[in-house]
């Protein structure tokens, strides 16, 4: 393996939850793998008035708590931790920190490079932006490259005024923008599944594929988020986001080539495809929840921290999409995604057209692929066979690849594995502005005009609204909880 | 279940190994599923001088010996059955013979169907059938059918000669000519896997398959059958029936419909697009041997019983072959089959394309579509996915579905399957005569100029002459034993 070349990693954001239960544990992953050069250091920056010691006490409890470690690989990992107290408001702030840096810099082999993550208060972001790019200018034949976390703002407008801020200092190819779902394995897996093997291909495309089902529940609520989650909501929070970005992988077009920039077109040209809510479908083709308590006695989610009282914020979304493409034309998507549901499962269903026309006659099931994202990661599929024994029936078996259970332990943490892409400068896993842009473009269509649908609600523990049911059956399908 | 229309059914060739090891077994199988109408009646026709009752206790050591049996169903089950001796070549006899089922039939409602199941020398088919049709046309409102077991001759020409006798007397509805390994479970199952899904079709075709590999090896020798065998050999004996019938279900275009007249215009069709064999060919693209002495004292195929002691005749054959049709242009198809083996087993690999323009770049693996039919049934399906971790590897996975564990005991015996098709007057796992007419065609064009090849050795035990090896890697492919 390659060490990744070394830089100084400056975190904004240190003391927040994302840095502890994530950050910290993949950077460790990173480092005990081999991958992490020793002249690298990371550098958190916060307002709180930490020391070093107290700063990699911390780093410690977060590595700790998600993967055994061992003494002197934990030290060594540890040294490589400072920590600085600022302001991040204050301009003359900055000052004191790139002269700190300069400083740290100048005893290490990392030739400039720099890696920036931004993990504050996305308000925040802008202003960071501004006094990196005016305070440390990228350095000739050095990287400079800055990750931020999502939301990339809440709506198409305040997206591209975000954007417009950090575009001012960074480069397109400079902004790493997270979206985690694409760094789990079974989403890397969609454009393995589909373009290094034979079998599928040719029969992904409407001719043979009747709907594809996308379902992300979780069981969870909003756990401490409630601030963020009440202003944001299930449409801007799974489905502009994670899902979308699923639904391009799995169907966008073949790129002409496999480097970021020919799939990140691809998704754009499909993205751009997805048709736009029209009055009539927010009413028709929409259904937005909310949870009420429980029967377990879990509270329902205007009693939630954070949470205004009379809040209208749907924590459960169903939708049917249609794209308006050559391939997808009359090929239904329906996503149902879903705080506090039944179980937490994200997977995707690609149910193909029923063979009407089949040698025994009669009514045979439909062929599916199933896509598991988590908990269990894999691929099942579901085909037709002739019933052993003297009559000519047909019945469906399923065959199944559980990576999990073949491969255990093995799987990447998604954000070990977007730390190495943005560290290696592999845009792929990352998404681009005008992926944003379509995205927020569809999001908009419907948030313009969504007081035309009612908010339903539904028992927090149970699968969401009876409405989905409906919204499902109108098209004449089901949801397959396979 | 509809039980079979009750027939009287008669069995030339009662005292033979066929009867004993497959037929009774199977006719009990019926009897106890509930098939078989009260009123149906077995009579065996033979040279022999048995009683009705030592007949009997034939019929019940042979199924005893095949399967658990229940006191009160045999005894039932044995009296359907009864003996009539005769000499087959009398015409005398014949007399005789009518007399006695017209005295049968007329105190049951069979309604003059009748099932003749010739199982004799096949010398002795011409004047068996020319007895049926002298003494007992067909009649109005009854069914008349006359199952024959290969082989069907020994060249084109016999065929014909041999198919002409029959065509005198009856009708090509009314033969069924038995390939009994169209009855298995898995060759049924391939019409079933191409066209009861939507998932494997598509991709059917020389734009994503790479080449086919049909092996049916067997580890026993030639048991008793050397005075046949030493006659007919590997290619007569395996290839022009039962692979060839097998690569037709596996490569025919779809039928307009799948009644059997438009199943058997479709193989048809592909069997006469089966390129014949040149000279050429002869000398590159086939390779014959035949067994020595093995290692664990196996004899040499010279020393069987039956088989002359400077036998040319081949127990083993690998063909390359092409098929010079759209779907099919430059995908070959390896075939090897031989007796005395490493092991017993009949298997179909399809082997799709490698995707050289793969997501991560490399050499990727080439899908493969496994359909095991002996011993073990089931359909294997090798694909790639991304190899879980942080880096972007693709690896291959396999999927199974083993029907022999998943159904385990249903699967059907052939000759339960082929006794109720041809009961219910369905020809689609019996071949007509024109398949016949295609496959002797092309075993022809190999036979005729035979001695242009070499007979290779291989040792009892082994797997085949190396020479076969050199045939399919001249096409840049390899066996896989998988």
């Amino acid at each position: 393996m390659r060490k990744l070349e070394p830089a100084l990693f400056i975190l904004f954001g240190t003391t927040g939850d994302l840095a502890k239960k994530k950050l910290f544990p993949a950077l460790y992953t990173l480092f005990s793998s081999g991958w992490i050069h020793p002249d690298t250091r990371v550098l958190g920056v916060g307002r709180r008035d930490w020391s070093d010691d107290y700063f990699q006490e911390v780093v410690m409890t977060s590595v700790r708590a998600s993967q055994p470690v061992t003494g002197s690989a934990i030290t060594d990992f540890l040294d490589l931790f400072s920590y600085f107290k600022m302001d991040i408001t204050r301009d003359a702030d900055y000052d004191d920190l790139w002269r700190s840096v300069n400083q740290m810099e100048s005893g290490l082999e990392i030739n400039g490079n720099r890696l920036y993550f931004l993990s504050t208060a996305p308000d925040l972001f802008p202003k960071i932006a501004q006094a990196i790019g005016k305070g440390q200018p990228a350095k000739e034949g050095a990287f400079r490259r800055l990750m931020i976390e999502k939301p990339f703002g809440h709506d198409l407008a305040s997206a591209r005024e975000f954007n417009d801020h950090l575009r001012r200092h960074f480069e397109e190819h400079e902004i790493f923008r997270i979206d985690h779902y694409l760094g789990k394995e079974m989403l890397q897996n969609i454009l393995v599944l589909r373009f290094a093997n034979q079998l599928f291909e040719p029969a992904w495309q409407k001719e043979y594929i009747d709907h594809i089902q996308i379902t992300v529940s979780e069981d969870i609520g909003i756990d401490q988020r409630g601030g963020y989650y009440d202003r944001s909501g299930a449409l801007r929070d799974m489905v502009q986001s994670h899902i979308l970005q699923l639904m391009a992988l799995l169907m966008m077009n073949r790129p002409a080539s496999f480097d970021s920039e020919s799939i990140r077109n691809e998704k754009v040209e499909f993205l751009k495809k997805i048709c736009l809510f029209t009055e009539q479908d927010v009413m028709s083709s929409l259904v937005l929840g909310q949870y009420v308590e429980g029967s377990e006695g879990e509270c329902a989610y205007v009693d939630e921290k954070g949470v205004e009282e009379n809040s209208k914020t749907e924590t459960y979304a169903a939708l049917r999409l249609w794209i308006d493409c050559e391939r997808w034309q009359d090929v239904p998507v329906y996503i149902r995604t879903g705080k506090r549901m039944e179980s937490k499962q994200a997977k995707i269903t690609v149910v193909y057209k029923k063979q009407n026309d089949a040698p025994a006659g009669g009514d045979v099931d439909a062929n599916m692929l199933i896509i598991r994202i988590q908990p269990r990661e894999g691929v099942d599929l579901r085909y037709n066979i002739k019933k052993p024994g003297t009559v000519y029936d047909i019945i469906p078996v399923e065959m199944s690849f559980c990576q999990t259970c073949q491969f255990p332990g093995q799987s990447a943490e998604a954000y070990v594995k977007l730390l190495i892409d943005a560290w290696r400068g592999d845009l792929n896993l990352f998404a681009r502005w005008d992926e944003i842009e379509a995205t927020w473009t569809f999001i908009d269509s419907i948030q313009k005009q969504r007081e035309k649908t009612e908010l339903h609600t539904y028992a927090a523990g149970k699968n969401g609204p009876a409405a989905s049911d409906s919204l499902i059956e109108q098209t004449g399908h089901e949801w397959l909880d396979i």
